[in-house]
């Protein structure tokens, strides 16, 4: 980006997982900062970290960290938001959160910037940064739902540890160097930590991300239905969703059903398209073994889609492959994207 | 199974990751077995087995092995199977084949004893035991469609590394102990064995199982597409498959979505029914985190479902989470059920 103005930056959430990544991904971006306040919970402050050569201490986050701050990125769990996100807003600062707790409110944008950056001008001082599994999934259906109309999703997903936090990602190594030694593993942390029953992920797969809601699905699966129908503008859209943990480190990937409103296109039609959206590489040529993988996409910031198949029954259908890195484009990345966005066209805290 | 009738039972491929398990279930099961004869390739011949306590030798399996022969179970590739079980049947024994040889000829009945067993009587001397991942999910919507009818199925896969046999467990260990150790993984085996492209299966994630076929679906999505068409007798039932190799050892897991033809029909009416069909547990108790897993399924006969939800949109739909152990119920188990109905329905060659 280009832009004379540098602007004060906050991250709440520093020394975590996507806090690392939001680090990372500013210094790659090279986004403009002037002054950088790096905040956590009590527990890690005092923690030092580097950045463009220079030692940080993290501080704890209290109300009046925010004081003088232009851009707020939250990363530290529903329950900190929800506690300093309104000091932070009071203060002058926009706040981009990237935790559950505002995303379904109909007062604050909920934005992947490739679908819908315009919404970011209608916020009240918190910009919500969708669920991991959603934005990849929606920046590929916006492409079709844009050219062809989209009427029926149906998503079973393949996600990484890290999406649990850096316990989680401790949790697979020591499980899996345990099997792997004959020993017995121990479950503390997933499915969820904090929850009843942990199993092991080691050579596994959980079907549960996030608690159960009254109606048998996870909350992971209604933030991915929700989400999408509010960031796609679309509340009659037909959504369905399956979320799975799966042993390894990093990306999420999809298997995606999807029914467009057009009649009569090819797969080679939809690969156009998608092969010509914003933030999407095309990674599709069964002949030669090409196609997206978790480990292929770790560390890049677009959303990768293979296996575009044509349903074989229904002449609308048609079966998606769609991987990325869960801790940048589904969260890092998109929250300094949205930085990015409201710097670019003034829509600051005025 | 009581009968007072032995039968001579040959085992080709009795050193492969199913012929392991064959052995297991034969003795689990007490099927009746007379005379033993353990076959491979001349490459594992000589191999040493135990069995119930005898100590038996391997021998290159040759068109003159099958002499006397009433029962031959054959996992030991489509080629040898070819070649080989037109030889058996020449010598009067029934032949029950674990590979995609047979299949799909017509004059092969594909057999998943819960659900078509009656199909064996037609036989011509070979019976198909379906696909691992095909077997799980048709005992499940065999369910469904008996009572409420059956009209659309997409499934997503969960697949283990022991489906492309001995030498992909092999390969996932050793890559995930690289790994773990900061060394470089070996890619030799996943996802095909003799593709021109390998990739890593330790912490990833390969959307792809078997070879690509012209439309674009691999060998393994048309299995479980045309296998399960022919095993329900329903050549109009849409189906749709997306396989998918993940790093666990056993037992594969299955996001299944389904239409039935009733309406009006609750979470609970589907559970029912199944918890009541034939050789399936229900694992299904959101509220105590009571779900199946690959680990938790491994080393059972049975196919267990779980995570039995309604469609939010679609009063005829519903999703299901299946999974049973790939080399039992997937292979071994399936193959010896149709060896116990053929011998206790007299359906032997005569």
């Amino acid at each position: 980006m280009t832009s004379l103005q540098k602007y004060n930056v906050a991250i709440v959430g520093a020394t975590g997982a996507v806090g690392e990544k939001l680090l990372e991904t500013l210094d790659k971006k090279q986004f403009p900062i002037n002054q950088l306040l790096l905040l956590s919970s009590k527990r890690s402050a005092g923690t030092e970290i580097e950045f463009q050569g220079k030692t940080y201490t993290v501080q704890e986050a209290k109300p009046e960290s925010f004081e003088g701050i232009d851009i707020a990125l939250f990363s530290a769990g529903g329950s900190v938001s929800k506690k300093l996100a309104p000091e932070a807003v009071k203060r002058g600062a926009v706040v981009i959160d990237n935790t559950s707790a505002y995303r379904m409110d109909p007062e604050v944008p909920l934005v992947v910037p490739e679908v819908n950056a315009t919404d970011i001008q209608n916020h009240k001082g918190i910009i919500a940064n969708p669920n991991c599994s959603t934005i990849q999934m929606v920046v590929a259906l916006n492409a079709l739902k844009e050219k062809y109309g989209l009427s029926r999703v149906v998503v079973s997903t393949y996600q990484a540890v890290s999406g649990a936090g850096n316990e989680a990602i401790d949790e697979l190594r020591e499980q899996s160097k345990a099997v792997l030694n004959g020993q017995d593993m121990e479950c503390n942390i997933l499915p969820v930590s904090g929850e009843k029953e942990h199993y092991p992920i080691a050579f596994n797969a959980l079907p549960q991300i996030d608690v159960f809601q009254e109606n048998g699905y996870t909350f992971e699966e209604m933030k991915m239905i929700n989400e999408t129908k509010k960031i796609l503008h679309d509340e009659t859209l037909k959504v369905a969703a399956t979320c799975v943990r799966l042993p390894f480190f990093t990306s999420h990937a999809e298997s995606v059903y999807v029914e467009v409103e057009e009649a009569g296109l090819s797969a080679a039609d939809v690969k156009e398209i998608l092969n010509s959206a914003p933030g999407i590489v095309l990674q599709d040529d069964p002949e030669n073994q090409i196609y997206p993988t978790p480990l292929s996409a770790e560390g890049k910031s677009d959303v990768f889609v293979g296996r575009v198949r044509k349903d074989l029954d229904n002449d609308k259908g048609f079966h998606l492959w769609i991987v990325s890195d869960n801790l940048l484009k589904g969260a890092a990345w998109n929250s300094v994207q949205i930085a990015e966005s409201t710097v670019q066209n003034n829509w600051l805290q005025k």
